[in-house]
């Protein structure tokens, strides 16, 4: 029986299209019987049908941050020019998801090559698309966007994974099973098993603070930064920014996009060898770290910039760090959109 | 009723001496009726007594991890030179500590100052010292120094923090929260009433997983250091290493130190103002922060570095981040020895 949410909606989220792409067999060997893909489009798909660029979410995130942040008239990811479509990840809440599954608390693993191969489908068979102008996203964005680029090379004209990396590293993974166990110590996730997803409020808080450590960067408060948001102290941006933003999701839902990230790794395709799996991409590429970014530093992007044929190195100065994705530091945007403007312009 | 610990002993980081300094009323206005100290003391005061180093002990550590990588003949810390005299800190679990005490939920809250005034009457009354040549430690230890320097200015010759804050900062507060609320969400805690640490076994394990993200460093495991200092991979890295230091360590006398740690500042002194108060500072200081350390970053050590008189900004290169500090990159120590050595060369 799904659990009670009230957050993952389209007066929340919306306005979006869910999109039935049918049975998807996943890569750790369960099944999604009826997978659906919750998708938000801007623009219109030129006649040459090559003037679409996908956008896949990032952890915790959907498709409405995406459109908040990152598209607009005059933007890089402008729908006067493009047919942008972004596409909820597989745990996102809006798509596929524990919280809206018949059995929350068994629902299959799922892996980043799943999301691409469903979206691979969705774009396909569903928008009839053959080719993408750009793939581009953040953290887990960046995941999909190095697996669709590797994945389907020939389909992706350009590429640009943001604070992301093409295979997560060991330091991340650990990072991310503090994450997972902020909730799994919380008695009252019992499992998976609760009724509400606000049973969980505890692990949720707590996952906040932890994000409140890693997710932003140390020069961000020493700079003030929270006090300039609007916030008396790191105490009230903890409580009030941070825990609200957490604390109407889904834990299963959030284990499960952590499931993904944790394993994130294009050399899959390769037998584990990272150099041959992106050597398989012919995407004009932008690697676009974050100078401040904690646990996808500039230096870890950067080993796996030097292995993709024809790939430029971009970085964002922010201390916002990792989550200068939110969009808070305009400088930070100014700079992706610069980025993203480039990398449009160049012939493929 | 104490704890029950069989780690915290002569026999595992011994020998020491426990003086007993009286009765130390609390700047937080509980007391400790009777003070203990354990001390351990390696070379000779001179018969002018200007011989002698006051090293405080960090959070989680004692004086058996500095006698063992930072005193040696021909070290900086020379104990056919000096009189070094390192001194665990209230609630290490060798000095007055929860677990020892009568009443461990509630031993009384303890502040760096009141660390800082006991081994003030330890070094004096004790010792019979009127002068300290110099103070150096690293983490809770470069607090301590930091205190030591501002509250008793005409009595430390040099200082030496390392890897440390005189005022800690809002980020690293929250980290540390993160810290206290691994062993706090242990059940088997149950508000300080356990019966021996190994209880807490759980939640100890969580706080060593926290520990392996921030006080290493990203650039730590992208390179392999983990690997090379002799374990498989992360996994076993944790399990292993990080989960067996912190393993036989009390909770109590932990959630003691870090409440310490999240608290320190010099600026009580001064009400608020933390120029004024290291301005008192007379002490020839290097200010020593770690080139990766993830939340004592050399950023924030610069700042305070620019507030004090004749100070001289020294940080050390190492990819261990903060963990540096227990010896695993000789490089770092080299460095580290040849700050003190040059800092000591200098006439006061």
């Amino acid at each position: 029986m799904a659990i009670d949410n009230a957050y993952y909606t389209q007066e929340n989220h919306g306005p979006y299209e869910v999109y039935d792409i049918g049975a998807l067999e996943l890569e750790e060997g369960g099944r999604l019987d009826r997978c659906r893909l919750a998708v938000a489009t801007f623009g219109t798909l030129n006649a040459n049908k090559d003037n679409a660029i996908l956008v896949p979410t990032w952890y915790s995130g959907t498709s409405k941050i995406i459109e908040q942040v990152y598209i607009g008239k005059g933007r890089a990811l402008d729908p006067d020019k493009y047919f942008v479509i972004v596409c909820n990840q597989i745990g996102s809440g809006l798509s596929s998801s524990p919280h809206n599954s018949a059995d929350p608390a068994n629902f299959p693993r799922v892996r980043i090559g799943d999301d691409v191969r469903a979206q691979h489908r969705l774009v396909t068979e569903k928008l009839g698309l053959s080719s993408l102008a750009l793939v581009v996203g953040g953290s887990m964005g960046a995941q999909q966007t190095y697996e669709w680029a590797v994945r389907y090379p020939e389909m992706v004209q350009r590429a640009a994974p943001i604070a992301g990396t093409a295979k997560n590293t060991e330091h991340d993974f650990i990072f991310t099973e503090t994450l997972n166990e902020s909730l799994t110590t919380d008695p009252a996730w019992n499992g998976g098993n609760y009724k509400a997803s606000a049973d969980v409020a505890a692990g949720l808080k707590r996952q906040a603070k932890l994000w409140t450590v890693m997710g932003w960067s140390t020069q961000f408060f020493k700079e003030g930064r929270h006090r300039a948001l609007g916030f008396a102290d790191i105490r009230e941006f903890v409580d009030t920014f941070m825990t609200g933003y957490f604390a109407p999701m889904d834990a299963n839902d959030l284990l499960c996009m952590a499931w993904k990230w944790q394993r994130g790794d294009v050399s899959r395709h390769t037998g584990g060898d990272l150099r041959a799996a992106l050597a398989r991409i012919r995407a004009k590429t932008f690697v676009m770290p974050i100078s401040h970014d904690m646990f996808f530093p500039p230096a870890d992007c950067q080993v796996e910039w030097r292995l993709i044929p024809n790939a430029e190195f971009r970085p964002i100065q922010s201390i916002d760090g990792h989550l200068a994705l939110f969009g808070a530091d305009p400088a930070a945007l100014q700079q992706i959109d610069q980025h993203l403007g480039e990398l449009l312009a160049r012939p493929v």
